[in-house]
């Protein structure tokens, strides 16, 4: 560590973004295995072409290391550099084995099938710099130093940890859900029929950069433990969280979010309608269909793919379209919008709707300060 | 045909007991692939033994055609045997290939894992004859003469016609819910869970020979479409019947029920706690247990392990001890003794027990008449 960091004072600097930050992360931990690096130019065109690594392994988002031309001029190939955090911290040095244009036009049609600039995983892209660099890291630290290093470290639990305690649980077959919502009663509906079905549950929130609009990760972490206290079953449940950037790739990202759990030791993963997706870009099967133009072994993970859910008075409980029939007025549904006036005015959605312990967290956060 | 049965009015007779004619028409309509017939000595031995075939081919009991010392002295290998329903109707012609001892001490502590002559089906092979006959057959006919032949006409699909059907709603996975009892809440739950996660519900009641104590076959057909009608999404839900007979033998016949099923052409097998099992003779997760002694392939089709439900208060909802932390005086759970109390008194049971649907089905049969 020394000697990286000695040898780190003298190499080119990287700032990286907030969105690098997370992947630097994810590569770290072992979440994105099994690339050990920002990615080359041969899997670069792989990944955009063809889902797949230059080998011929499933992998559908380029994990790339962006730089503008400032930043290009300082580096070799087949030199090193050193990758900061933007608060300062030394976070790794890079084997710098390739530089090469960000063929932008390749990634963007191909990665969010759209060129729409509104779309913000599409303007992510566009903002980046013009080059890649391309090779393995070394890590020294995933933790910046001012910042939050303790945002939820115990629930950060990286993949090998969260394989090793899958088995001192006992269990062979795990659900998990990835969310970056709150958990209200549609989505504890699809959890709990999952875990119906296999001996455990991960619930694993992306807590790494989201889009403006979402609710922030502190603020839905009060809300899973306080569903989990409430409403899970503890030796069936495990919460941890998953440190990745949201990219809003919606099928493609359906298809990261599988292969980073079963790094994770997952077995099942819950796809739900349009996973991954932003306003209208996706088909609402898109992310669910995805998955059959793989053969299984491609992906080594079961989608669990469900349909929307909600309260039915007649049937007295949740049900989705494929178990329970459309009768006029049955059905307990709220829009987002709805939602989010009740919530502002310190007003609890039915409990059909949402549990009201989780209700009153995010009461807490909409009425004690204008939300993020 | 003309020319089996003109062959079969000189062959020696064998009048089959109800079980045996329920293996016939369960061979005869491919349920029971891959045999072809009564099985031989080799089969029947690997069968007892390892639970497989000769081959190697998983299978794990027995599916004999016993008979006595008189019907065996009529009987020599190489010959041909005619197969008679009790009434009188020629259903079969056997190819008798072989001629062996019933090796009941073999046969009974293997597939029942106990000797007990209270055990209704370890009583069912005591009481059969001492002679097994193997050996492939020609089948005229299932459907006996005098006996409501159209029984469940409209509902007795067999596999090639399942599959067929299968794939023409385009159903890929496909989960089966066995089932010889009405369907009350608890195992609506079970069926929806597993319609959450596949394209569609095969719910497939055994109708063949049950215990004294069971619900007719026609009551509970009753049940089915009733709760089909109100709860279920048409679509999504397929109901024939399934004409095998029980023998209670828990954890091999949970086994016996997922390979049937393969054959109808279902991917996902909803198994139970005691699926299979009568009084106390078999552990609660034994009949799902037995599934990890096997590799994947070796059964072909995948299980859905599932424990008990019942409606929760607090949960608003159905929930096992899987997905809701014990409450008490939370849950509503009524005894079989109380339920059929009450139906017996024309009262409902609770609407978080029985959908009032079905439980009118059963006091309408309850108080109308003594019930079988």
């Amino acid at each position: 560590m020394a000697a990286l960091r000695e040898k780190a004072s003298s190499l080119p600097a990287i700032t990286l973004s907030a969105k690098q930050a997370c992947d630097l992360e994810m590569i770290a931990i072992g979440a994105f295995s099994p690339l050990t690096g920002f990615v080359g130019k041969a899997d670069f065109e792989g990944i955009c072409k063809d889902m797949r690594l230059a080998d011929g392994t499933v992998w559908p988002i380029p994990i790339t290391l962006a730089v503008d031309d400032e930043v290009k001029a300082t580096l070799s190939e087949g030199s090193s550099a050193a990758l900061f955090h933007s608060d300062g911290t030394l976070l790794a040095i890079i084997d710098v084995q390739e530089i090469y244009a960000h063929d932008k036009a390749l990634e963007i049609p191909n990665v969010f099938r759209t060129e729409d600039d509104a779309h913000p995983g599409v303007a992510a892209v566009q903002e980046e710099g013009d080059w890649l660099v391309g090779g393995p890291i070394h890590v020294l630290t995933v933790v910046p130093e001012n910042e939050p290093g303790e945002q939820f470290t115990e629930h950060r639990l990286p993949p090998a940890e969260t394989r090793a305690d899958f088995e001192s649980r006992g269990w062979n077959t795990i659900a998990a859900f990835q969310t970056r919502n709150p958990i209200h009663r549609a989505h504890e509906y699809l959890c709990k029929c999952a875990t119906e079905i296999c001996d455990g549950l991960l619930i694993h929130p992306l807590v790494g950069e989201t889009k403006p609009g979402d609710i922030p990760a502190d603020v839905r972490m009060d809300c899973y433990t306080t569903i989990i206290e409430h409403y899970f079953v503890d030796e069936r449940t495990l919460l941890t969280v998953m440190p990745a950037a949201m990219r809003y790739a919606g099928p493609r990202e359906a298809v990261l979010h599988a292969l980073i759990r079963k790094n994770y030791g997952v077995s099942h993963f819950i796809v739900g309608r349009d996973h991954a997706g932003v306003g209208d870009y996706y088909g609402t099967y898109d992310a669910q269909n995805i998955f059959d133009e793989f053969e299984p072994g491609d992906i080594g993970i079961i989608p669990l793919k469900f349909e929307h859910a909600a309260y039915s008075k007649k049937a007295q409980g949740m049900v989705s379209a494929k178990t329970f029939p459309k009768l006029e007025g049955d059905q307990i549904f709220l829009s987002g919008t709805k939602v989010r006036e009740m919530l502002a005015k310190g007003e609890r959605p039915p409990g059909e709707f949402s549990r009201p312990e989780v209700a009153d967290v995010l009461i807490k956060w909409a009425t004690s300060e204008v939300p993020a």
